[in-house]
């Protein structure tokens, strides 16, 4: 079984690998009648994409998104969204040494076992390559949900190792090549990737997604609460190894007088919810934040077995990032955008019951 | 909507609310001939239910189990498990008057906004009782994956607040009421909770669970992770705020050469992945830990708003734990017991045509 | 794997044998405020209880259904509705002595073999009682789409044996015992029944069930159209062989220039179609058939053989219906419903986004 | 909401319209180690496509297939397989001149309200070229079925119009144009098909599908039932109007005493049940019959109106088939490998705790 789908009614169903012909999905559960074209999802695939600055790996691979089906003169059709991107740059020759090899913290051990039939070029199914679709997908959602709510979803690097931002400006995130939202902590960054380069090693990250103006009532109750799904959509991206909504891990020290989120005619007080109370929206800001581990593919020689169970030394050659965390920003966009597109949808369904007297009040105080 | 199912081949759908006639569940997708009665159910029930000590909530529910379907004489027939348990200690009186007010950091608000018809005694579907069930049904997944492949699965209470578990002895769990496995720090639990009781507020907790003798294989590749269900089950349990498979957040920090986890012939030399490579289990322990915000039914007055966007003040009567982690560490195994088995599954489905060589390495070294 | 669901937006699931404690079900997905009681439902479960007729078996199950949850005071509240009917009229012994035997027709065989452990009480799981829950779900369904939308959804047992109803009256099906519109031919039902009981055997029926007001555009386009899901439903009913959408397979023998139902703007001139084109609903009646089996549980002897292999006669004793399509009218119209009421809320995810200038024309013509 | 979706354990998912850049789909949950090429699909994409005699459509579509993913050296991976067949010979300018005309009997006024946005060209989605892909996805089933345990499906069409296939000689059906297993109808057929191009008409058809060899075991008992999912499968296929299971209709005539299929012990004296048995195969023969409509596509005048309300008179130009039944013969026969695919694997899934002593008896007698 492999099961490569997310979401209910806004279905997102992938495949591919970093080698075979070319990755796809299928977004299925787009409503009608919203304009979409290839340029709209270019640029964030262009964000993932690597070879974008000398701090990522120099693979070239142009990403290219084509839509196959769904979009008739322009607009969505309501029907299912064929997307494709073929692969060029394949270098299957860096890999051809670790055929008989399982890679230290990579899916070669797992991938073995439980399939018997293993794609070892570039991970196969496990790289992350296959997360382009995710972001090709993310980029309709994103599109929509910006467009019927005006809801935006920005991800940042919040912490590199130990160079952690401080200040948090969403306008400066654009401006360097980490997705640092911390004009003051880019020099550390550089400079860490400069250090793990000579050191041949490699460093995790966290990541924090935001997503504003979501509606009030996204969710559901109980196994499928808006904050349950965002969890596995979050943990789904590769190297991902922790979640967090709103203050997260910091609430196991919190009082309940300090973290309940007080409420104002004019708001809430604070937001260590996350803008998710009871698994449901709030209509506050939804926060999220993950971990990310360090990549196993490094330069560095570490311990293994081969397939025959022998001992060997692993050093894993290619061209990887010292940092998967800089690239996985619009990624963690994309996951956001699917669950809460998702999300949307089925509220809609019923939604039309409800009526509520007193609005919603404003997402922040004052 | 409220699509209250989890799982796909083992499905575990639930219903009911704190004050109704009573909360049920439907396991769907046991095997048949499990050695299966209420009594196998029970004694997790007893670890979750309310008044076991003075650390805990004074409010008396029997929760007692009763199967109405799918098992004959003695075994399961591998049809739908019907359950219920019948509420009975119901003091709506102690909610009356929060009938019109929006408890802060309580699902009050968002039900209103999402539903437009709360049912406000005892918070009603949004009430932890509704995990009674979950750890009734993961009962079932719990008896199953022990006797089949001797997997074990046991949480701990990790942390409370400031006070935190520094020896894992998991012979010391029940030795005491808070789920400790750290005989030395259970006197610091205890004055923190009666501190907290004197304050009239409340803490947060950090929950491990591992899980022991998890085969090789168990998880699918992308979007269906073992981890990404199980990130998902844990945040779905009320009041989880964050979620870490093995080294989780830790990992933000680490190096790559220090986070991979070696393999030598005779096993893994570390466990920074938590079982988990690719998605995929990995035969070592399966590790994850949550955050539990600390619960908002204090007696300590917040601000509020009433439905007509009025602002109140909330003090919370009632009988409410000051710490419900405590309560909280068989749910999260049960929680782990229903993805396990999902998950063990829909292995099967596939696994008969697999064929490996080389045996799996052993879960530890030596 | 039980599986015992159905539905993705409005979904049943469902539980428990003709001799455990109690069947069940929840439903899971209806909107909120939707005024509901017991008394909604009760109806037509008492039109399918046993009993109600000498033409029925005569069985008596009081059939109460209790609301256990999703309700607060008199509404849904949009969380899941935990429904239960208690068993008692339970004659064990009438079954004892079939407990090693494979009745033909029966699903003894197939149980045994698939789970290797059979409940024989009843058929356990595979009895016609468990479509009691069918009906208690299906209630809730036709209660909200008649107040939402004024759908109404009306079955009649349109052939028994060779009987064929001609005249359709729908104010005469609720006149007679056997659903039949055709107030001419209930003396004949009446003359076949006797017959039969006589004879100790049973006869086949055809079923057509009709909805009303379906608004369009009800039907995904490819796999979930509203046909397939109507197939699907209905072919799951206890001992139905076949179904039919509009012509049915009439249209075998019809020309493309007689089929095709010509639109006027006035109205479709005729309605082969069975109100579904393309897989979605076009406004006109929903019309579908079913063709049920008649019940192997006859009192003439039949060859079978027992779990060891060996020959034996089966005489089925017990109370059984000669004629199972006369309680199964409400079935049809409850699974029916149960499918108009999931497409209903999956086209609401999607209708906001849709505009269309020109109207609907009207069902029917002048 | 779309939901191009079918299967549990073996989904398959599909884009794509007649006159986009091409079509496709993803199989998910293929088991590894399949033995797979294209060539092992193409032979019955051959058997589906347009332009293969003079008795069907003349439009010519290579209609080749392409694997970009899940197979490494020859073999399945088990993760997602996609396939991409691209559009060729599309007369788009056949169509425009239906842009803002419904067709009788075809989707377009369906499609026009319930998404306000219709791919004119072709029918869209609702093409029956879509069927190309369910086509290429049970071929995968086909063969993992065969080759595993022996299961062979075969399809043949039993009527057309009145020209009824009455000898039913399997090594027949691929030595003429009409899958005929009736040598002696061959020249009816052919008059007939004659009679209604010169009529500029259509007539309907009946296809029976059956598969041999199918295990004991397979289909849930409630809602899933295999004959459930087989009548969801068979309806949904473009222009089918009705689904019989073993004798089908028949049976509304039939009496319990001929109907119930007699058990001995060397297997069962008859198949009205169509190897299907409280919704769970028997091991006999799985026997399901479809009733095809008439296509609407003819070049007889025919009344409709346009989207502006206004009475227009339709002549279907372009090149179509005067019998769909013809070329759906290899598609009933995908989309039940695909739905016995399904179920095998959920069935393996459980079937390891199950041990039954006494063997299946044959399938046939003596």
């Amino acid at each position: 079984m492999s099961d490569s789908s997310i979401g209910k009614l806004f279905r997102v169903t992938t495949f591919g690998e970093s080698h075979g012909k070319g990755i796809g999905c299928i977004v299925d559960g787009c409503p009608p009648n919203l304009g979409l074209t290839e340029a709209d999802l270019q640029p964030d695939l262009d964000r993932r994409k690597p070879g974008q600055s000398k701090f990522t790996t120099q693979r070239r691979e142009p990403d290219e998104v084509q839509i196959f089906s769904g979009v008739f003169e322009g607009k969505t059709t309501g029907t299912s969204i064929g997307m494709i991107i073929h692969n060029t740059d394949q270098k299957s020759k860096d890999y051809s040494n670790i055929m008989d090899t399982f890679r230290p913290g990579h899916a070669d051990y797992t991938y073995h076992h439980k399939y018997g039939n293993r794609d070892y070029r570039g991970g196969g199914r496990s790289s992350a390559r296959t997360t382009a679709m995710i972001v090709a997908a993310g980029g309709i959602a994103k599109k929509y949900l910006a467009e019927k709510e005006g809801i935006q979803i920005r991800a940042y690097l919040a912490q590199m190792g130990n160079v952690k931002a401080e200040k948090i400006d969403f306008s400066e995130i654009a401006n360097n090549p980490f997705n640092c939202p911390d004009v003051d902590k880019v020099a550390d960054m550089e400079a860490l990737i400069t250090q793990l380069r000579r050191d041949g090693d490699s460093v995790g990250a966290k990541i924090t997604v935001v997503a504003s103006n979501v509606p009030v009532g996204l969710g559901e109750p109980v196994f499928n609460e808006l904050d349950a799904d965002i969890a596995k959509a979050l943990m789904s991206i590769n190297a991902v190894k922790g979640v967090e909504i709103g203050a997260g891990f910091d609430s196991v020290m919190q009082r309940g007088s300090e973290h309940r989120d007080e409420l104002f005619p004019d708001g809430f007080a604070s937001n260590n919810a996350g803008g998710i109370l009871g698994g449901i929206s709030s209509g506050q800001d939804v926060v999220a934040s993950l971990a990310l581990k360090p990549t196993s593919s490094i330069t560095k020689p570490g311990n293994s077995i081969d397939i025959h169970g022998k001992p060997v030394e692993v050093v894993t050659k290619g061209r990887h990032d010292p940092c998967v965390g800089i690239r996985a920003v619009p990624i963690a966009e994309a996951m956001l955008a699917i669950v809460l597109m998702d999300h949307y949808l089925r509220h809609r369904a019923q939604n039309a019951d409800v009526s509520v007297a007193t609005p919603a009040i404003p997402a922040r105080r004052g």
